[in-house]
């Protein structure tokens, strides 16, 4: 079986759950590639010794321009800060690596664009890491969807909210600094949000957005008594329109109080209505509106081995999903995708088309007018 | 005690929920003055005859204007089709009755202000029926945010969503006509949520909305072969911001598959939100976000004897409330308001701003441009 | 129309449901006999004459011996102590009244059998204000039961919890005491759950109880320093067998924290199931089996219209459902029962049934095995 | 580090699990020794190779005796159908090796006496996979009741209802049969909620049960027209007692329709109580009786970084937690304990003691009275 070999660019948060998706997917699915960790880079070398040996990566460097040169490595997992997301990209495909990304993408559309025409031009396969949409009760929408379950779609209404900066008196972090997050709540959470509409319903292609920066001021971490200004938005909402028309809500915010992981979704059709929140990931909501009348109601579907990508984990319904699960489906969209050439999407194209919704939204919310993408 | 003699004006859905409360009322709550179901109205004799024994009024009448102008009337209380709210309640003013009206309280911005200034000049009082705020759970919604339980408030997302018109073979009724109903989905439901707003955050004060007729043609009752056109929006929903700054967003639709009383609520402020659906009214939920992280989360609380226009009628947590129940809260304000001059709200001039921000949202899907109040 | 003339004893918690409940009745149902509302006892002149007034009643008297022998009164409705409920009804039988009871019948199986014998001899209509189940919720989940909609019925759980005495610092009250309660939460709470139980299943036939008085001693309510005896149980669990062969368990308690109104039931059947908590009275869940694996799920059914009963309330599903709506068509049943010999149901015969099941877990309790019935 | 050299014998679904489990684990926790997957067992050499290649382990054998004899194995982990776990773990301990057995520990108390005997005298530590006593959401559980955040424990019911035998038509199969399932739902299932009940609330003393084989016989799977009985209680139920006194109840089906994965959990205590159910794994409902009355609900709290065990896999609350995370913990547990001697619970003793309490309540069911353990 032909080996991929990754080449992991950050260690923390993000780059903590790709090492545990590499570690559960050789068991938990037949991949069409052998994953080989074989080298990740960090800030320095004692991070890089010790997240090495933590990971089970074969080599390490505290310089990640060294990894993605490497001749051995096929694939570049980029997990550092968004900031950089742009140049270890380009760097990688420079090399004529495969490129899997977090998201944001960017933190631009130039910048994006730039990512998309470089890997375009290199002929690489780009991954953008929306683990979301893998999740079985996502595939599963998607399936009623797709099956006219619910007839035409009429509306979708989604948020991603967390409430991780609710606290005004949460100091100050690189999430508010425009040269390192670029946008606020809009890239760090809705990028998922549109990501998950672009799945479910279609490309939007219009927006009128709003958006605030609540909380003005925060206080430094060193010297909490001193205030430091807070350049990008808490929160935003938007008038959406699709490409076929339907309308729809988006909002995100990071101050939404009670939101510990507030991405939900309600899309609604001529024939039915499904509704989610990630906080139960492990169920979807479904109404059909041609049962009889007397017993209408939302059904409350646990997902199980009948649905996508759930039997792998476990042959039991209703046993429950977990988080990194997602990303271990996503590490087998990225294995099989360049050993075997399978789909693997959302590209670096989707991420890029998140960009371009995400700054529209930001840029309608200052224009006060609608904004086509 | 003062006798407050009431004469309904319809007695179809709405009548007939006024005429229960009216029914309850006296002795659910120590009433200020005394109600006399004095006379009612309906379009012909026998009707009005057997409403009125079904409903114990004391007389009835086939001519609507005979009753606006009978002297022993102290207050027309109005439950006639929507496009005739404006005729009835300006002809009882004119006669000096106060007037109590069902929502919305015209089908243009221009017959409220109408009405408006007619109550104004003849000094009548008025009363409209946005019954979802009398509510226990509502009520104690504002309590918790005037205490500042929750902090400042930051945004509000509220629907009035319901299915009655999903099925795209339901033949076309009233609802769908502008002669009848001036707006769609706005002016039917939408109303109850701008009013819900108002009494939770404050005024509306700019909106940027968008709208659909997604059914253009449905059936034609009495020939399902023939289609007719649908004349106003299906859905709608609206960025909006209040007087205070505070951002929100505001949904409405008739064709929601699955919403049966889809009025639901999300207020976030500083230190927590607050969560509501109307579909299960006995219950509010809380989050505080200072309590211990480790023990963060939404709480359910169950509405009861502690809470505001409970105990009257249950004096047991938990054992639930229903609709009517919320209008005979309603009754107990008109009565008191009339007998004792307690405060009655919403009035005409909530009903005016209530019809000034739903016009603006249809206004604003046309011009696409934000709109101020 | 006939006149059904009510003499209503007592004007606490639950006659003031009872009063409610008939101010409501007329307006929403179009009963088969005329309510009237001759006269109310109370301990005293001042409370009877004050009670009158506020609902509404004709006469007044301070001596409910003479209520019960008025020759005016048709039914007497007894809203007394439940120590008092037998001493009534068996002299409002003796001058051929019918009865309409509160729970529980009588204090003892014996009392109870006492009343039954009376009523028969004496020909007279009789009814237990079971009220949960003339809940439309449980009129459908009956439905659901007798249409095979779940199958054959192979298990019952039920519960009766409340918190109203969870505090071990709340003061002793008249629940406590044998000579005023007789059983404590079996008699006050299960007497619903049984006669729900028997209503969706059929009888009882068997039972093994156990029972706990956790909070030996409580603070006198005058000399909290002082501690008073409770005398009857705070909880019970029982394993119960219905007629049927059909397994179960019944739970109460008046200590369990958190629980309002925890009257609740899961029915499971061999194609199905049911669940349902009065703590959300206007919803019941359904699960089918033999939906598509893939499509599998309990399905949340708000009570509208198209169920028994809810639409003389309201024309639109999901707008909710009150506690004393429950009381209203109970109310319906006793008019029609006594005015036009409808079917009144639960009757003394059922009260004796379910003291019979309550008295035999306690006996089963302290005999430690099974005991039928 | 030490290597902790792993034998597995089995590998179906919850070999398979384990074998998620072990690929995971490094990655997740800080291990205090090392993983090797050095030997699995099957019953032939094709599907030992094939599994031996998908999970990682280094070699395979078609005879486990071969494995649990070889030197070089520490620990063998047993994964084989019930009535096997004796056997395979008698001839391990024989070897001196460490026993990690998939519950239930044996299909009798004699046979699981015999293995903590067998144990003990070896002095080789076990471990039983009772693996859903190890999710965050029941570690909190426990915290919350030991640190008397809901006061003096006076109740608790718990349940583990599954339904896949719900339908009458389902095949015959091995769990059905006494020779190789010994119990019916009580061995294959409430095994988990009497090990969570010990876990919470302390051993269970005393029981009465009952219990019932609903489908008497089911079609022979290769000729369905053939009936084969059914030798096993389809569910079961009963009254127990905790040493302290505590009064509770645990029940058990695998025909609860609805109930995919139907472990659940209420716990009273004096001062508040806790709910929970394993289809919602990641939450915890918490009351606290000494909330304001006016605020008092259930706290829906998403298990995060801050609760026990659940940091290493997601540092973000209400990410959402999956059911082969539980067996990631339970394999720490396993690690950890052989290779630094830290607690590893629930052993042998444990899952004879849970054993003792389904044993009882069958014979309890039998003889109609209560048992002691």
């Amino acid at each position: 079986m032909k080996e991929i070999k990754i080449g992991l660019v950050g260690t923390g948060y993000i780059g903590r759950c790709h090492a545990i998706a590499y570690a559960q997917a050789p068991t938990v699915f037949p991949l069409k590639g052998k994953i080989v960790k074989e080298m990740l880079a960090e800030i320095n070398d004692d991070l890089a010794e010790k997240k090495a040996k933590e990971f089970g990566f074969n080599r390490y460097t505290a310089d990640w321009r060294q990894l993605v040169s490497d001749p051995q490595i096929d694939v570049v997992d980029i997990c550092v800060p968004n900031f950089l997301h742009k140049e270890v990209a380009l760097e990688a495909i420079k090399h004529g690596k495969h490129v899997y990304s977090e998201k944001p993408l960017a933190l631009t559309v130039a910048d994006a664009s730039e990512m998309v025409a470089a890997a375009k031009k290199a002929n690489v396969k780009t991954l953008v890491g929306f683990n979301y949409m893998k999740n079985p009760a996502a595939q599963l929408a998607k399936q009623i969807i797709e099956n006219g379950e619910i007839g035409e779609i009429v509306h979708f209404y989604g948020t991603h909210n967390e409430d991780y900066l609710a606290n005004p008196l949460s100091p100050i972090d690189w999430h508010c600094k425009k040269a390192l997050a670029g946008l606020g709540a809009l890239g760090d959470l809705a990028a998922h949000i549109v990501n998950m509409a672009h799945y479910l319903v279609g490309n939007i292609s219009e927006v009128a957005g709003d958006m605030a920066t609540v909380i003005a001021e925060r206080p430094d971490p060193l010297d909490p008594a001193k205030r430091v200004k807070v350049e990008n938005e808490d929160q935003a909402s938007a008038l959406v329109r699709f490409e076929s028309g339907v309308m729809g809500v988006i909002e995100t915010s990071r101050i939404a109080s009670g939101s510990k992981m507030g991405l939900t979704y309600v899309v609604t059709g001529t024939k039915g209505s499904i509704t989610y929140t990630q906080e139960r990931m492990a169920e979807l909501k479904l109404y059909r509106h041609d049962d009889p009348v007397e017993r209408q109601g939302f059904k409350t579907i646990l997902v199980g081995p009948s649905h996508p990508d759930y039997a792998p984990f476990c042959v039991s319904a209703g046993h429950g999903f977990g988080f990194n699960d997602q990303k271990t489906i996503e590490i087998r969209d990225l294995i099989n995708g360049i050993a075997a050439d399978d789909k693997m999407w959302p590209d670096f194209e989707e991420g890029l088309r998140v960009s371009q919704v995400l700054e529209a939204i930001a840029h309608s919310a200052h224009e006060r007018r609608w904004i086509k993408i």
